[in-house]
C-alpha cells in the first residue's frame, strides 16, 4: 500500500509516519519508483506497536528506539524481547535511592528466592521495588514489608491471568505489542481496581458502614 | 522550634520551607517577635505529608494545596479525607477516551455492583478503570475484560493487607500521610512484583525452562 493507506489505516499522520522512518523506528517502505514506496502489513503492526508504546506506554522515541531494535534482533529470544520491551515501562523515582538500598536488594533477592521466581534479582523491577521499599523505609513504613508476601500473592495472580489471556488470544506476532500494552493498561487497571477496593474498606472501616455497624 | 531546627528536623531547606508557607500548603509559625516564628510537631508532620506528595507522589504543588486543604477542613470526615489526597494519584493518560467510553462506565458500574464494593460509579478511579478499559479495547485487546474478576480478586487481596497495616502501625493522625504514601508506593511495589511474576512465567513459557521442560 502507498503512505497515504498507511496512514489512513493507523490514524497516524503522513509526517509523522516520515518522523519515524527518519528516527529508525519504522523500516522504510519497499521503493517502486524513485519518488514512491510501498509498506505492508508489517508496517501497519509497527505503527501500532509505536502508538501503543507511546500513547499508552509514555515512553520517549529514543526509548522506542531501544525497544524495536530488540524487536527487531533475531539473536535475541522471545523472553529477552519481552524483558527488553517492558523493562524501560518500570515506573521509577527521579530521586537517588537512599543509605538503605544494599540491605533492600538483599530482601528483594530473598523474596525471589523464596517465591522461588525465575527473575534477576538485578533486572529493572527488582531494582525498582528495592528504591520503593527504602522511599518507604525512609517515610517510616519500614514494617510494610511484612505486607510483602500479600501482594506477592496477588502479583502472582495478575500475572497468572495475564499469561492466560496471552496464551488464549494473542498471535505469536502481535506478542510484544501485547506485552508492551499489557504491562502498562495493566498496571493502570490494577491500580484503579485497587482504590476502588480501598474506597469499600475506608467505607467499611471510617465511613457510614462503620457508624452503621456500630450503631447496630 | 525555630525555622533552622525545623529544617534539620525535615531535610527541608529554610528557603523552601518559607515557599511553602507563601504557597499555602504550610501554616506559618507562631509569630515570637516581629521577625522570628516558632513551629511546632504539627509542621513537622506537614512537612513530612508535602514531601511524600512531592517525592513519592509526584503531585503538582497546585494538586498537594487541594490534599492539604481537604486535610484541614473540619467539615470532612477521615474516609472524605482520605478519598480527597489519594484521588488525584490515579494514574490518568492524556489522551481523551474514545468512543466505548459510555459502555465501559456501565461495565465497571457494574463489576463494582457485582463485586458489592461501596464505591462511586463516577469517582476518578472508576473513570480511570473505564478509560484504560476503552484504550485496551481500541488496541484490540477488547477481551481483556474477561481476566478482569482475577484483577479485582487481586486488588481485593492488596487493599486488605494495606488496611491490615493501617490497622495495626499507623497513628489516627498519620492517617492521610500513610494512605498517600502507601498508594503510591504500594503501586510501585506492586507493579515491580508484577513484573518480576511476569519474569517467571515468561520464562517458563517461552525462556529456558520451557525449552527443559519439552526435552524431559
Amino acid at each position: 500500500m502507498r503512505i497515504g493507506e498507511l496512514s489512513r489505516r493507523t490514524g497516524v499522520s503522513v509526517p509523522t509516519i516520515k518522523f519515524y522512518v527518519r528516527e529508525g523506528l519504522l523500516p522504510a517502505g519497499e521503493l517502486t519508483s524513485p519518488n514512491q514506496a510501498s509498506y505492508g502489513e508489517a508496517h501497519v503492526r509497527r505503527l501500532r506497536l509505536i502508538r501503543a508504546l507511546l500513547d499508552v506506554g509514555g515512553l520517549s522515541v529514543a526509548a522506542i528506539r531501544g525497544v524495536v531494535m530488540a524487536v527487531d534482533d533475531p539473536a535475541q529470544s522471545v523472553h529477552e524481547v519481552l524483558g527488553a520491551a517492558t523493562g524501560p515501562m518500570v515506573p521509577r523515582y527521579d530521586r537517588e535511592p537512599g543509605g538503605g538500598i544494599e540491605e533492600a536488594r538483599k530482601g528483594v533477592a530473598g523474596l525471589i528466592a523464596a517465591r522461588g521466581w525465575q527473575a534477576h534479582p538485578s533486572s529493572p523491577a527488582a531494582e525498582a521495588l528495592a528504591v520503593a521499599l527504602v522511599a518507604l523505609d525512609e517515610v517510616g513504613h519500614g514494617q510494610f514489608v511484612e505486607v510483602l508476601d500479600a501482594y506477592a500473592d496477588a502479583a502472582e495472580g495478575v500475572a497468572r491471568a495475564d499469561l492466560d489471556y496471552v496464551a488464549h488470544h494473542v498471535a505469536r506476532e502481535e506478542l510484544v505489542e501485547s506485552a508492551v500494552v499489557g504491562t502498562v493498561l495493566g498496571d493502570a487497571i490494577f491500580s484503579a481496581l485497587r482504590r476502588l477496593a480501598h474506597m469499600d474498606a475506608s467505607d467499611r472501616m471510617f465511613g457510614q458502614a462503620a457508624e452503621g455497624g456500630g450503631a447496630g
